[in-house]
């Protein structure tokens, strides 16, 4: 593996929120795979779903009880997705809301479940069940760590991130964690993540940061293209800080806003770092394009390119590869022989014919680093997008074809 | 290699169309690589060309060409796709015609250009040029089973197909050579076909014609979703069998119809059958949609997904990926609780849950054919479609990481 991969070791705690995590044995074995989160009161809570028309119960659930009222537990499950089970599968994710406000004394609407693993097989909330007293009495604003363990699946390390600002003379803390290596591609959060900050936030504000930083972050990324049925990204915001978003100064607004976005970008490229057989990490840069959108489509047509993706895998500078996914995007009329193309920094393409002086060594060098830029120069408008993917090799196929996630 | 492949072996030559092949070694060493096709007076030709902005100098030479008179020669070289090459490789491949014009006494503008092979190397058409009295002196009519040879890169096998069908007491022939095995996904004619038939035909409705045996046949299949940058099919029509479509009895003209759009197919399904890396010919069908094009959508979306495409490499009957990239295709909306799945005829999803009955033994078995079905049933109208697809290997990874094509 060639891409460094580094498991949080330590996250700032989020007053207002405590975890706790359990080994129910339901998939996994020695090792935990159940996470409580509680949120404390007046926190206000957003949250965003995969698009995916095939959506697993907790997607359904969840919306449903966070469209009711503000959410006090997060139930995760990992192992198993209770995905593709009809009504049998929001039975069971419901039995497990109730017996879990029932051990707590809260009401089964104030409890948002989430689930990731194995589509079809039914999740046997029995073996929760016996774990909700000890996690009530276990929850800690120190456990950020072992949650971001506890929702593994294929991922190989934990993913979580934490920084801390100063904001009017507040300290704030932002902490998230997330969990993803496969089925990976926005249109949604993709993946399920899990950020928090003491800072206040309306109902409304909290929704409109989510989404703005899930944008520029989540929606990002690809790894294959598939979007999971259980995708979920949440932020608390628990207001223990003592000051509100809305009453800091325009200046601490832009740095609070930075700082989130910043760690909604490393959350999410923390999942493609690690992608399923990932070798190489690269980033599609599409600059003078005459809309986002049109640098976004194009990006990702690029990204989601097989060809491109195993040309990546063998440190093989085939750039017509890259010309021809660009040219095939449905992104509107390209100029082609306004068209460069850099690698890693290279020009290899200008006016959408090889650059001179370009040489194939020199390509060849440019692709040996573990992180590739592929930028391209539309050479039509001044608007740019940024998505970041993984390559396709032995080790992906290996993964997915021999084992059930 | 588990998919049979036959490569044809002998091919009905068609009236008014003769071939040759020589070997130039611009690239292949011990090989034809050079094809030259003569097409007789009055004949009617029709081509649909790539939709990939990024095309190939050959394919707008070509589109040039055809818009002013009907051509004489069709001249095809593979091993070097003259693409990525701005302005030099328009002027490369005129010189080609040039040439060839000047040899054969005709006007440069009678000669198409085709090429297939690399991306971005520049065509050495003086290599070309020394073949073309031999080309020309060579000419037979029986030349196709050479000529589909002569055009293959990355096949394994080459392909052709031949019919004879009696209409209204004339026999009339159609014969069709492909190349293709990669960079393969519809949208256009995908890699390079050339059909002819010896029937008589009116400019109009050769096109007509061509682009609706294209729509049923190179348009529904992929292997890697990536457009070729010289994607072309050209139907010739010679009328040489002495009857013209437009005097045909009109079940005739329905008899005629069906050989040919069969014809498409064959020539469509071989290149997946050959597509890189392929253990596995997958067909997707989609029913009981409420539009074809809603039909199609979904179908590609699971076509192209690499997790459905690495299960059906493990023969393992995960059959949540495929409902997963249903789910997720933006084709409109649907109701998951009317969806069923069958593979290979085994009932897996009924009413967007898991079959009653359904064995994970059974579908095990199910996947272990080399030829799979994946049938959805949307349960919301009268519409289908099919299209067809590859497994991803480890193979298509060592193809596409480790060979330049």
């Amino acid at each position: 593996m060639a891409i460094s991969k580094v498991s949080p070791e330590s996250l700032f705690p989020v007053k207002g929120v405590r975890l706790a995590t359990a080994a129910t044995g339901i998939r996994y074995q020695h090792r935990d795979d159940l996470l409580l989160m509680e949120i404390c009161k007046h926190a206000r809570t957003a949250a965003v779903f995969t698009t995916n028309q095939f959506c697993a119960a907790p997607v359904i659930v969840c919306k449903r009880h966070l469209g009711t009222v503000q959410p006090k537990y997060l139930l995760v499950n990992a192992g198993n997705a209770n995905a593709g089970l009809g009504a049998q599968g929001i039975a069971d994710t419901c039995a497990a809301c109730t017996a879990l406000a029932r051990e707590s004394g809260c009401n089964e609407s104030e409890v948002l479940p989430f689930s990731t693993g194995i589509i079809g097989e039914r999740l046997d909330v029995e073996k929760m069940t016996p774990y909700y007293a000890q996690l009530i009495g276990h929850l800690e604003e120190d456990g950020w760590v072992a949650a971001a363990k506890a929702i593994m699946t294929t991922d190989t390390v934990s993913k979580g991130f934490s920084k801390q600002v100063k904001l009017d003379g507040h300290t704030v803390v932002v902490t998230g964690i997330a969990k993803g290596s496969g089925m990976i591609y926005p249109d949604m959060a993709t993946m399920l993540a899990f950020v928090a900050t003491d800072l206040g936030f309306d109902s409304r504000s909290v929704v409109s940061v989510l989404s703005d930083a899930v944008r520029q972050s989540f929606h990002c990324v690809t790894v294959d293209g598939d979007t999971s049925t259980n995708d979920a990204c949440v932020l608390i915001a628990t207001g223990q800080a003592g000051i509100d978003f809305s009453e800091l100064s325009e200046r601490a607004r832009v740095e609070f806003i930075r700082t989130l976005d910043s760690l909604f970008l490393d959350l999410a490229q923390s999942i493609v770092r690690d992608a399923e057989g990932i070798t190489k990490y690269i980033c599609i840069s599409v600059d003078q394009a005459p809309s986002e959108s049109m640098a976004r489509n194009i990006a990702f047509t690029v990204a989601h390119s097989p060809l491109v993706k195993t040309m990546a895998y063998a440190s093989d500078p085939n750039w017509g590869r890259i010309m021809a996914a660009a040219g095939r995007a449905k992104a509107g009329p390209l100029e082609m022989n306004r068209l460069s193309l850099y690698i890693n920094g290279l020009k290899v393409v200008t006016n959408g014919k090889l650059a001179s002086g370009y040489t194939e060594e020199a390509g060849i060098q440019a692709m040996q680093n573990d992180e590739i830029e592929f930028r391209l120069e539309l050479g039509l408008g001044s608007c740019s997008a940024r998505v970041w993917t993984s390559d396709l090799s032995h080790e992906y196929v290996k993964i997915n074809a021999e084992y059930r996630s």
